[in-house]
């Protein structure tokens, strides 16, 4: 097992520049920590605490593994997960906790967090009773298997069929052609022995749609491939590495009847089908998947700023010309663009968790509504997590990224921590639903929203910022912000602000699409526009949801903390809170501009409160950053490590590395044995090198 | 070796649709690619056959290597080469192509490309007698050392030294610290035996600054390091594996004086310095690196859409709602922000290209001019290189990353071909200058150009476009766009606009700079806005660049080729660069809006004239990339091979992928063997499972 290398962060030894930078933050951290993590923190902390004395949950090898020893190194710590469940009696949530404090992607995760729920999900009581303790006490281990070589985010189209055989009772699974192998699902490729499967239920020669499976595909004790399926890896990815992806060919393999998932649609011994009292019940699990995406983006931008907001406060660079410098480098934080493109980021990653935050409250409300057969907030839910899920993995990713650049040659380095993490979420923007397509679902369901109203002059499911939108086509060119050049910028006016921009961008595509026939055709036609609208949305979401998260706060510290909120880290979130506002307004002041809603004054003033407020951020960021709270041994970052011994430590990981990286194959240097000898050698002998010479 | 796995693309083979996309093509494609790659096609061509007809080039096994292996088979091609230039007879021109052609970094490159051009540039001609012949026949390997663990783009802060020794005539070449280990140089960590190390000289304890040295750094036949010398490797990068990224620390080393390159700056044998004529010909390495990465980003992300395009082209993905589809899926490209994102790009590629090719131009008289000692065109070729290396490699890195998504699932793989290109090409914006340290230096020359005509009322060295900036403050703001809605927009229209838009923030800049104080303090205090200005003069040269590209090769095609340039390529090249110069504008239409210089009437215009030429593009596309000639071991990307068979060679390569996956330490399933027969065998036992049963 690999050391916990370089030494897990001593604060005894912590560096002077963050020990200075630390003083400086004026509000306590811990209560910001608690706020973020809430009930989870103690049992988060004292779950981790635990796994960083066992070296099995080192991370420091990982900059150094092939994918193949990636993959083996992630079972050894899910296997002992299994282990410590046990011995400390975990609760699912604490298995769950457990598995996000390891700070690194395992199989178990797919097992755990999305071949479990589907079991129960989709799996009647009396299936259940058969299933689950053999998946809960892995006897069977078990991946979703969905998407195919040739189909993704379009399930009406899978090919995999189940065919009903009435004199066996019988379903027979089987891939028709190639385009129809299963082709990407997490686990499947080594780890499963199990999956659920979705193909099209055909009873009597009859379609009746996707439905799920569960299908053995590997034997016990040997993990063979069972009779007539081909399974495989699909090779190296930008990232994920850790988990086996699969393909998976099934030639006609039989299942019993008992095996279709019937907690919803059902087949009778008969093949007569039984619809499901509700189809749409089938997406829930990917609703929550989804919420939890948007969550995810926040924390795993913030871990990606965590790295380089601390290296940025150790590394010096330039700025030795400036006369007050006297010839000495500043620290690269010191730098206004580096200053810029990072407190601008956190702001973001802020925004993102509290979110998230109103995300999971509205998934647990709807979750309860769904299990008691109410699906009235299925369609907004589903259509606000899909488009909010798209921009906050397209803004996190790109804002990671603008992180590691921000964080130089270190930052392209896997020691780095950043590269691992960002190549990880990459993979958000394409899973549970491709992007641009999620977009598509949002708007289709504001559009529906709104000419529904306008057919029937009911307002009431038109949210209040939107209703001008269905006015004629001037009213909302005679708005104009309130922003005041010289004075703070309110939330009343930012939210404003965003909802009026989006309320515009809607009236100008329901006026396009109703031109266009109003029909799929038309909306097909403003593809571009229709996008357009989602992020517009989402965007307006984020705003209004960071500032309602901290008007609730502020309740909490007054009436239940009974502490005074202008003290301690609300302050501060304000700042951030009014800085991600207006930052976001910037970026797209073209849109806001367009139509003179905000003049040019008024964006001058915008840039400039900007400015102050990253200045006024300056000494509070290192401490928004420590609050995430995420130990080192999940950042994994030589450059990011709580005590700033940036330099040392990629030294001491860097020749650690050494001793487990291959040699060459006479024991030499790698490479050399293989080729260079030979390059070399034939080079001495054309300059007339003698060998003696050597 | 690896075969050509899967086949390469057999022409006869060609699915349906992409003969079909190839019939609609307005143009013939060779005389595009003829311009393109000019008098470099046919020996490219010839070469590249001849290499793909060796095993030892194929990529095949490249989306299935560790890092380690992914090093030792570029080595592999790398000897290869070593040999056929000598069969070959190939000239350096010939060597350097057929590294382009071979679809692989390798550490040859380093040596080949920046360690040999180093001696060239910076030995002086006794020296070069002795070593040139080592390098060009590979008695020794070489490499680049400058960067260091904590330093990188301020080369005045580097810490190794060289101090003289006057009893010995010898430098001591040393570490000081662990911050100053070379740190990140290619091909360090195992395949050199030599290096160019940059080092502070020392003279009789004086401090001359950074100078560069030959030092040997591995001994000859053994490959071990030399004594007082510890080399490592970093580890994994997030891309750019094949490479040796390595650490140096060297303790106390001597070297013979002879060993300081004295091209340029000299030491005598009694320790007196003698400085170069000028101290900026150190620059011009670097210089032409730049301008090559210019080049590179526009053919790097022609490489990521010829990808995304082919494939969007055979991929069918919903839209079997529309009624005229009758239930068909469309093809990908029919979506219409698919179509958006990939012909934006593809015009954003060429204007790349099209400015590399003014760059190169430059690059050449500029070396000329150095060579002969003359130095006039340094400074604007330093900032002109500076800024537009960082605008085109966060452009180009940016959209292959959404050409990546743009492939949705299978662009997350290796074998989709992206993301080797991309995680290549990351590098771009880090190396050979930090991306935002570029667009300083940029930024400076600018302001220097146009402190110094408001100070001399000289504004000959002001760029014409950029003259009204040194106006009072609002003869600027008077200035109109000339877009008229309804008509194509000319070329004098959208540079004027680009113009415009610079020579505001350039105004805005120099006031503020100047209120400021003009010196080193005010320009740190406006750092962000000098980064966007220099983001502004680099968008405006990408316009023009591309306008002018056009008006030359129209000259040529009338002129020499006496051929109708009204025919073929060039009105399609014409719409492409209108999109390109509109995209962009919308894009940023923030600044174009904000004082009144283009109105929302003209902004709509702009935003229904690019959809427009999106639409007359749709079926030049396929041309457009196919004109890359980009090979499909190149490409290395199951999705976008040339024949469009993607299901099938996806399928074909995973199988072949499984073949050189590690198998399991018994020699079973990789992963269970290790682990989870273990934790299987478990669960079976807690849920009563007789063993007998298996």
């Amino acid at each position: 097992m690999p050391p916990f290398i370089p030494p897990l962060a001593d604060p005894s030894k912590t560096v002077s520049s963050l020990v200075a930078e630390r003083a400086l933050v004026s509000f306590p951290i811990e209560p910001l920590t608690q706020f973020l993590h809430g009930a989870n923190l103690d049992p988060q902390r004292k779950i981790r605490n635990l796994l960083e004395q066992d070296p099995v949950f080192s991370n420091a090898d990982k900059p150094f593994l092939s994918r193949e020893k990636m993959y083996v190194r992630s079972l050894e710590k899910a296997a002992k997960l299994v282990e410590m469940r046990k011995k400390n009696n975990w609760s699912d949530e604490d298995m769950m906790r457990a598995m996000m404090m390891v700070g690194d992607s395992t199989p178990q995760f797919l097992h755990e967090a999305l071949f479990i729920p589907t079991l129960r999900t989709q799996l009647s009581d009396e299936q259940q009773k058969i299933w689950l303790p053999k998946a809960v006490n892995y006897e069977i281990f078990g991946c979703y298997a969905q998407t195919e070589l040739a189909h993704g985010s379009n399930l009406r189209k899978l090919e995999t069929t189940a065919t009903f055989i009435p004199e066996t009772d019988e379903f027979e699974i089987d891939t028709p052609t190639i385009n129809a192998m299963k082709w990407w699902p997490g686990a499947l490729a080594q780890t499963s022995t199990h999956c659920a499967i979705y193909a099209r239920l055909i009873l009597h020669g009859k379609d009746y749609g996707v439905h799920p499976f569960l299908l053995q595909i590997r034997a016990p004790g040997t993990h063979a491939p069972m009779p007539n399926i081909e399974i495989g890896n699909l090779g190296n990815k930008i990232g994920f590495n850790t988990i086996d992806n699969g393909f998976m060919r099934v030639h006609k393999v039989r299942i019993p009847r008992e095996q279709m998932m019937m907690r919803n649609s059902k087949v009778t011994r008969e093949g007569v089908y039984v619809p499901a009292k509700n189809a749409k019940m089938n997406y829930s699990t990917m609703v929550a998947i989804r919420a939890n995406i948007v969550k995810n983006a926040g924390y795993a931008l913030g871990q990606a700023l965590t790295i380089a907001i601390r290296y940025s406060m150790v590394r010096v660079q330039g700025g030795d010309r400036i006369p007050s410098q006297k010839g000495e480098e500043l620290k690269i934080i010191d730098h206004g663009m580096q200053r810029f493109r990072l407190t601008t980021s956190l702001a973001l990653s802020y925004a993102m968790l509290m979110t998230g935050r109103v995300m999971t409250d509205l998934h647990k409300r709807n979750l309860k509504n769904v299990v008691q057969g109410e699906v009235g907030l299925m369609a907004e839910v589903h259509a606000t997590s899909s488009g909010l899920k798209a921009l906050t993995s397209d803004l996190a990713t790109a804002q990671m990224e603008d992180a590691r650049r921000a964080c130089g040659g270190h930052g392209y380095a896997w020691c780095g921590g950043i590269v691992d993490i960002l190549t990880t979420t990459l993979q958000d923007v394409t899973v549970e639903g491709e992007n641009t397509i999620l977009h598509l679902q949002t708007s289709r369901w504001l559009l529906k929203t709104v000419l529904q109203a306008k057919k029937t002059n009911d307002l009431s499911m038109v949210p209040s910022g939107l209703r001008s939108a269905l006015a004629g086509n001037h009213v909302i060119e005679d708005e104009k912000s309130t922003i005041v050049p010289g004075q703070p910028i309110s939330g009343e006016t930012l939210i404003a602000a965003f909802w009026h921009r989006e309320a515009r961008v809607l009236q100008e595509v329901v006026l396009q699409i109703l031109k266009d026939g109003a029909g799929e055709e038309a909306m097909a036609k403003s593809q571009v526009q229709m996008v357009e609208l989602s992020r517009t949305h989402g965007e307006g979401m984020l705003v209004r949801n960071f500032y309602e998260a901290i008007a609730q706060q502020e309740q909490v510290i007054r009436n239940e903390h009974k502490a005074d909120p202008t003290k301690g880290y609300l302050p501060v979130l304000k700042m951030l809170c009014e800085l991600h506002a207006i930052h976001r307004l910037i970026e797209q002041s073209g849109d806001f501009l367009e139509d003179g809603y905000v003049s040019r004054r008024q964006l001058n003033w915008c840039k400039d409160r900007r400015s102050q407020l990253i200045d006024l951020l300056r000494y509070e960021i290192i401490g928004l950053v420590d609050a995430f709270d995420i130990s080192d041994n999940q950042l994994n970052s030589a450059i990011g490590r709580k005590d700033g011994r940036v330099y040392e430590s990629l030294y001491e990981w860097a020749k650690y590395g050494m001793t487990i990286m291959e040699k060459g194959s006479q024991g030499g240097v790698l490479g050399f044995d293989e080729v260079m000898k030979d390059v070399l050698a034939e080079g001495r002998r054309l300059n007339g090198v003698a060998t003696s010479k050597l």
